[in-house]
């Protein structure tokens, strides 16, 4: 009989309950043995649940607990997360969490604490939700340089940008309607403005490089500024717009960036609709794969959760090897990596303001819509992103052209 | 430092000595010591490439060498493989295979074998080539009742539909055109009959019950009926057409076919095109996994015999507990699975034929091609298979009709 304790009831907590009374059958086959949740630590109270009966407002009742083997933070945040799953560890005790922030934060050292106090820290559900991909990138993808990792990591934003695509709305109205299905939170800026994504492409690229990327020197942008009207030149492109979060390798050196991303549709990542997500690892040898699924909800988030709890129950005492160092990890400026454009301009000489493009781009493809005049839209060649943006400010200096309205990366 | 004997050097084991070699900084580092191919089994010679300094004709050199912790058999086909690797087993080596011949046809027993032995039978590679699929199942999807299964598990035929639709080609044409660039045989049956892809599918199934679910039991069909004229329709449709194993899983009940499926553009398998191949599975918490990549190709598949031999190396003598019993799985009649269907049928009189289809199938949509005449298409409502042939045999029986053409499943 493994005895766990869960912090937090809330979505994700539930969820975890949930899931290990459901499907108790299988989670106890796979784990060798039963696992019964024995305390679940919140706040408040909650009168009728089950849960009553093994409600406790005091940490300390877990940590001093010494038959409680696992603990399951999904608490959400870092403080007072933190504190509780370095105690956890440092008490013996597995810790399994869904909790990006805490994970993208804290890695390196909670990693560490684990792997001296011989228990583990798991944290299958803190990237992409129920689609296993830590677990994967650790034990299945061991044998390749790993030459790139992009995500569509955050299902609000990828929710909005379909809907704006395929209904033709306007960013503020998505937003209002992402807020009213619960998709978005009443502040929306940890979705929108890409931290959330920013995270957990941290995460990932932790793992992958060995040492600690720290989200705070990642390039992030969010969905934010952009309109209706780029996606209508990208729908006419017949292009996808994702919310991207990449990171690339090349010996020592790492890129890492997340902003929008116009995908062409022939790319497997375009596809993603709505509130999935998917992660594309591109290995020297396996070339790409991909990992697609639900990237939240209570029960596939649960379910990661869950996977992770039956791995400490099976490996009580052996630490697994999953580590990062907490050496930081350089990265690279992101001005140096390779890109093109779509770039949305207003002129007010179309003639002049078309000689300026095919002047610093060439002959590039010319997209105009119907009924909309004073602008249209081009794709650039690829360029170092600094030299690109020196090339666009000096074509916004043209005669001809009244700004550069909008422009977004090709993928 | 581990020494391994890599039996075959066709294209998947020169894969696997390249990728050891190529990669030895990242496989050692992963498998926590360096390893080394000490013995290449092949019967042929290889003048000239390094290969030959290690070459044995004999397999007892390897069996009989104590030095040698680990077995790779890449050879393929049943003989010699089944004797060598159960030989390999009972002499406490570990086992990774890319042998799905192999595998389902023998995998229950060598698993128990490599139980009782205390090492490991690993096989990621017999299926989705080097997509992690095995591993995740096992080792991922761990809390979950799995509903269903259901791939692309075979590149050759995934590449040969691909191109009968995108370029309104005869099957025969891509077929010859598959045989030019090397993806299929010269005898194409495994491929084209769906038996390759048969056997994945036991082996997925398997693991997902536990129990032996033997290959010879699954109703397979393969691609060689399409023609390019049901291709037109499902193309106007704005459908694909993929060749699909599923499993499904209620309770103690389990239903297993391989056959093409009509698929709408929405499900996330209908984009996997060419060579690729996607696993989609289906968990009672976790809702749809995707997994996707590259399905053969030398270098995918050696990653994920390599990732195997990784593995195996960091758990000798440990056996990670991977197996199905040799209990025999009982597959219910595929009769009994709801599906519907696309029809195509010829008519001697086509205001009688509507007729006859209305009163068996309602108001249907009915689908003409231009230029064509004499036949139409429909699909029709969701019956227990069994049912729905009876009814299409009475259409077939009606007054107008000719003949139905062909059928398709709906996915």
């Amino acid at each position: 009989m493994a005895k766990i304790a869960v912090l937090g009831y809330g979505t994700v907590g539930s969820g975890v309950v949930e899931v290990i009374k459901t499907n108790s059958a299988v989670v106890n086959k796979k784990a060798g043995e039963p696992i019964e949740v024995k305390y679940v630590l919140d706040l408040r109270e909650f009168p009728g649940d089950p849960v009553q009966d093994i409600l406790t407002h005091d940490f300390n009742d877990i940590l001093n607990d010494d038959e409680v083997s696992v603990v399951v933070e999904v608490m959400g945040g870092t403080k007072p997360a933190y504190d509780f799953v370095k105690a956890s560890l440092e008490k013996g005790k597995s810790v399994c969490t869904s909790n990006k922030a805490l994970v993208a934060a804290h890695g390196s050292e909670l990693l560490r604490i684990a792997k001296e106090n011989n228990v583990n820290f798991l944290f299958e559900a803190s990237v992409g939700g129920g689609i296993p991909i830590i677990r994967p990138l650790n034990k299945s993808i061991t044998c390749d340089n790993i030459e790139e990792i992009t995500g569509i990591l955050n299902g609000t934003t990828n929710y909005m940008l379909t809907k704006m695509v395929n209904e033709g709305l306007e960013y503020d109205d998505v937003l209002k309607d992402a807020q009213a299905r619960g998709y978005a939170e009443r502040d929306p800026s940890a979705d929108v403005e890409g931290w959330d994504t920013c995270r957990k492409i941290a995460i990932l690229a932790s793992i992958a490089t060995g040492k600690e990327v720290s989200f705070e020197d990642i390039s992030t942008e969010g969905i934010t500024k952009i309109s209706k009207r780029d996606m209508d030149y990208i729908k006419k492109l017949g292009m996808a717009v994702k919310l991207f979060a990449t990171a690339k390798f090349e010996g020592e050196k790492v890129w890492a960036r997340v902003a929008p991303a116009v995908v062409a549709p022939e790319h497997p990542l375009s596809f993603v609709s709505d509130v999935f997500n998917a992660i594309l690892v591109k290995g020297d040898m396996l070339g790409d794969v991909m990992f697609y699924g639900k990237g939240a909800g209570k029960l596939p988030t649960a379910s990661a959760v869950v996977s992770d709890i039956v791995d400490a129950v099976m490996h009580k005492n052996i630490n697994l090897g999953i580590s990062w160092s907490e050496e930081k990890q350089k990265l690279e400026d992101v001005k140096t990596m390779k890109v093109s454009k779509f770039v949305r301009l207003a002129y007010n000489d179309k003639a002049k303001a078309l000689f300026a493009v095919k002047t610093g781009f060439g002959d590039c493809e010319i997209t105009e819509l119907d009924g909309v005049s004073g602008e249209f839209a081009f794709v650039t060649d690829v360029y170092a992103e600094g030299s690109l943006d020196k090339k666009l400010a000096e074509l916004e200096n043209s005669e001809g052209v009244s700004e550069i309205i909008n422009t977004i990366r090709l993928y």
